[in-house]
């Protein structure tokens, strides 16, 4: 695993369901890139004792945290603490692409 | 703190020294924006039991990471695990502005 990576020349798109890829793996602390195509989801799930970062690097996303959910476009940030229910959505137009970043990994 | 954040809207820039504004804190993994004018540098330095990735918002970023500098754009990312040297510096002409996200806080 290189310690330098492009986010947009590794995210990745299914037409079956969200792809993630792996940019950089530790016992400390995992980052990936996912891409979903318009319409799909990863739905609502907690880490006990994890924290988890999703950054919208490109498209439209609807993340849940807790209670609350928000519209993000790129550059916006949201984040789950341990035992805090997340989900994010992709209603389009376009592709979304974010980076995940959790620590520890679970 | 709350759960959601804009990076560009909270990015910091001073004429004496490299600027850093903390968005999410938690004992697993903290997410700073770190803002550095031209020629403004963070000296190589390694962190014995924690993971650093840098992430380039905007501008132009001089990593190192051990033995090795890149020049970073836009959209790419770094990572450093424990034990290893990380610096970065803005080698110009334009500001740089970078997320830092670091596993467990130190």
């Amino acid at each position: 695993m290189s310690a330098f990576a492009k986010a947009r020349e590794r995210v990745g798109f299914s037409p079956d369901k969200m792809r993630k890829q792996n940019l950089f793996d530790s016992p400390n602390m995992f980052c990936d890139v996912y891409g979903l195509e318009p319409g799909q989801a990863q739905s609502a799930h907690a880490h006990a004792g994890s924290d988890k970062i999703y950054f919208v690097l490109e498209g439209t996303a609807d993340v849940q945290i807790g209670e609350e959910t928000r519209r993000l476009e790129a550059g916006e940030l949201a984040h789950a603490g341990p035992g805090v229910a997340h989900a994010v959505a992709n209603p389009g137009p376009g592709r979304l692409a974010l980076l995940v970043f959790m620590a520890p990994k679970p």
